[in-house]
């Protein structure tokens, strides 16, 4: 599992490395070691120095609380987690066959899946470069496998675009970029270029796009090899006396232009949705539940804090049983972490600095709804060729992910049949979660006409209907940052605040474990300083 | 395993639709119930009727062979195959701890990777639309993870760029994307391409440059939050009080253009090379040794054919014990199906005609040589965040892989250290295995200084030393296309070729199995038709 000896050892490098050489040596055996680049997590966090029996009482068992759970402990503080549901993870979630989910105005689900089968309706993918996410599961012994983001035999389709009909991703991409080269080939030979980029450029720029784009020897992105060997062959290469390839023809650029389906390109170019991306082998909450193997002793479930009150000594935190059962409970710690999401937190009676309460009371939360379909066969691998990735459209449903996981294999399969942003997860909230899922279904069977005969069941996660946490995740303007952000982070007496919704990485898990970090960190400091 | 029935039903069902509808129906109804895009599989082979008894003897037991007596034994024919090593797959191999492998030359290895660790010297990936290998894989249970093929944090490399520091995909790709979205939305402003787009497109193009291109307000790639969302932050967003980003400098067009950098872009946009990839659970053997287990009892090992002899009534093949012990036997057959490499039988006695005889001379085979290193810990995740995927360099060892599977556990990794074609791999075969492994190290340092303190062993296949194929794969050039072919794949009395070198998918697994598929649909045929 976790691999402290290594840690240390590390960390003891740097430092004796640090004292002797100064910070520049310091970055670069830094980033030879690891961490560095790409990712603000600096490897396993080192809490050094006796805090003395210090207590703190953690608000919500997500991966912020678990993770300042495992890592306060193991610096020798008294650790209690208070945690509303009756499982560990929060929005790191993952829907079974027989998990039954009550929602906001309480529509009730049993999700019928079948065994092995899984939807995530929270986070569902995880960067490579989100190292702090990673390095847990390292730690913790949770399998990782590969995430399919890019798919370039999925879809992409508009309404108004091309009748209809579902393009794949690899025709528009290509043909995209092959007219871009092709035009811009064009205006550098005719010298219209020639203000902006040196001769000799001009030279190797041409060699380049002809290159990149798949243009032919005349600079031009036309039916022929080069471009089948991007968008794909009419008949493809085959074996013995009837396999000769024909090419196919490329959609003109005026056509794809005006279909707008340019718009849903580039996803995977995004940095935070670019190849490779992963996850846990068996579910999304694969994590939490490895984390709450190692500190679940540290938490009490079904715990429901109403009240949150700090004075010179201590924190005071009250709490119900969820189910409405038994009387109120207080537990005392020395310091509190809360990692209970703004939405809720607002709503807590709570003694914190007005600042901070107003920053509480700021950040709205985002809309966002998941519906995962069980379907009797992988018909989009076996049917259409499409194994893992997303397709987007311009209906309601926005994306249907494939699953990445059991590639090829003959049994049934769940899609992601929704996955809605914006106004859209506004009209599928206001919706019964039935109502939800038989409007992906027929919206998503315009793009996959198998819908019709090979539904079995469904669920509808709608986030803004989820008790404990009323929506998806803090949303942030540049102007919230600029108010609250700071305000949101500090030590508010003994009260400090982790979570997605205290990070630069909204919605993401690896905002919620490098939040957690800082915030333990600099805990950990003033206690040592005290 | 297999579904035979269903695939009965489904040619059934085709058959019906064909029969009532007409073609166009019948190819609506191919594509959604599969197998008709992207690909010239057609699900699995329906070889009806009875063939009286006819016998086949089958030359190697590579994918092509064990294909053909898997599906000629199904469909009712007395099949034997000879194959020259002492276990199945040919170049479908995988190298593991304790093999033993001796080279042309003599030159002997013993791999000494650890357990769980492999090689495979030959054929790594199989892209999502080789329909073939993906449904042998199904119907025999071998399991699939993905190949990651781009990985946007791997490196490009060379020697004379950037002073030979290695730069992100990342990087480079949006990059040049910026640049060339940047020129192109430049020269559209200043009206110069009022020629060749209309003013309503140009409209379009203008706002699609700026989404593909990452441009800022004022269509400029520059420093800036749009475009490290692509190339990636000088600091990563982070959590809590010390989370805030900044932006990383994007590298100026000519830099780019002069680096060379650009000519190492675009693998993953080939048809070939698109995500997403895959590759067999632990290794690109379990395909042919699932196969094998099927098939296994109709093979005869270690049996070096020596002479291909046919008449108007029968083919008789000879073989001597590959080890050189014992007498020459003999087997009969109606039918002979040779994938035999072209580069060993040309060099058996054997009475073909004359076209079929100089087809086989003439294709020359590709020399290709790859590298196997284990390290003692997986750096290239640890240090470098490169979780699988391709590093590409100007170096002769011109790739460097990282392993798509185990992706942060803690233990050992073997890297592909060299991936070789052309010239270079001309000149590495000259060397001796060890040698080639020192230089894979030597160069591959440049890359990832670590190699030097982690290495601990390495192997070293040249593929023209390798003696059951004497070469990578067949080369054919568009004129032994048009001279050879058609002669190669035809049935020459009752000797018919198979294998990668009679498609047109060279060195592609699915070029084996489809030609396998042809000539045996073809064989079928014949046989019936007497």
């Amino acid at each position: 599992m976790a691999k402290h000896s290594w840690a240390m050892s590390r960390r003891h490098l740097l430092g004796l490395i640090g004292a002797a050489a100064g910070s520049t040596v310091m970055y670069q055996a830094a980033a030879s070691l690891g961490f560095a680049p790409g990712s603000t997590y600096t490897g396993p966090i080192d809490l050094t120095g006796d805090p003395g029996g210090a207590s703190v009482v953690i608000l919500g068992a997500g991966l912020a609380g678990l993770v300042a759970a495992l890592e306060l402990r193991r610096a020798g503080y008294k650790v209690q987690v208070l945690e509303y549901r009756d499982r560990a993870g929060g929005r790191s979630w993952t829907l079974r066959g027989g998990d039954v989910f009550t929602e906001l105005g309480g529509a009730t689900q049993k999700v019928g899946f079948d065994e092995d089968l899984y939807l995530n309706p929270g986070p569902w993918r995880i960067p490579s470069h989100h190292r702090g996410v990673l390095d847990y599961c390292t730690r913790l012994g949770v399998s990782l496998e590969v995430f399919t983001q890019v798919n370039h035999n999925a879809y992409l389709h508009g309404r108004n675009a091309f009748g209809g009909k579902p393009q794949r991703f690899r025709e528009v991409n290509s043909d995209y970029r092959g007219a871009v080269a092709e035009l811009l080939a064009k205006t550098t030979q005719q010298g219209k270029l020639d203000e902006a980029v040196s001769k000799e450029d001009q030279e190797k720029l041409l060699e380049s796009l002809r290159h990149w784009g798949a243009l032919d020897e005349d600079f031009k992105y036309v039916q022929g090899h080069e471009a089948s060997e991007r968008r794909g062959f009419q008949t493809a290469p085959g074996g013995g006396l009837h396999g000769k390839p024909t090419t196919s023809k490329p959609v003109a650029l005026s056509d794809l232009l005006r279909s707008g389906l340019w718009r849903l390109l580039g996803n995977g170019d995004l940095y935070d949705l670019q190849q490779p991306m992963f996850q846990p082998v068996g579910g999304m909450d694969m994590l939490p539940r490895a984390l709450a193997r190692a500190v679940g002793d540290l938490v009490r479930y079904n715990a429901k804090v109403t009240s949150i009150q700090q004075d010179s000594h201590e924190v005071k935190v009250v709490y119900e049983n969820a189910q409405g059962s038994g009387t109120p409970a207080t537990v005392s710690a020395d310091w509190c972490l809360c990692t209970i999401p703004l939405s809720i937190l607002s709503q807590i009676d709570k003694n914190v600095g007005t600042e901070m309460n107003r920053a509480i009371d700021a950040i709205p939360y985002a809309s966002s709804v998941k519906v995962g379909l069980q379907f009797k066969r992988r018909f989009w691998e076996q049917d259409d060729g499409i194994y893992g990735g997303v397709s987007y459209t311009d209906l309601p449903l926005q994306h249907i992910g494939y699953p990445s996981t059991g590639y090829g294999s003959s049994g049934k399969g769940i899609l992601l049949g929704a996955y809605i942003w914006g106004p859209h997860a506004y009209e599928f909230t206001g919706l019964t979660p039935e109502e939800r899922v038989e409007r992906a279904l027929e919206f998503g069977a315009q793009i996959h006409p198998q819908y019709h005969k090979e539904f079995e069941n469904g669920v509808a996660v709608a986030w803004h209907r989820v008790p404990w946490s009323l929506g998806c995740a803090g949303m942030w303007t540049e102007e919230a940052r600029k108010e609250h952000y700071e305000h949101l982070c500090q030590i508010d007496g003994r009260i400090l605040l982790a979570g997605e919704h205290v990070s630069y990485l909204p919605a993401w898990q690896e905002g919620a474990i490098l939040s957690s970090l800082d915030a333990i960190s600099r805990l950990h400091r003033r206690v040592m300083t005290r």
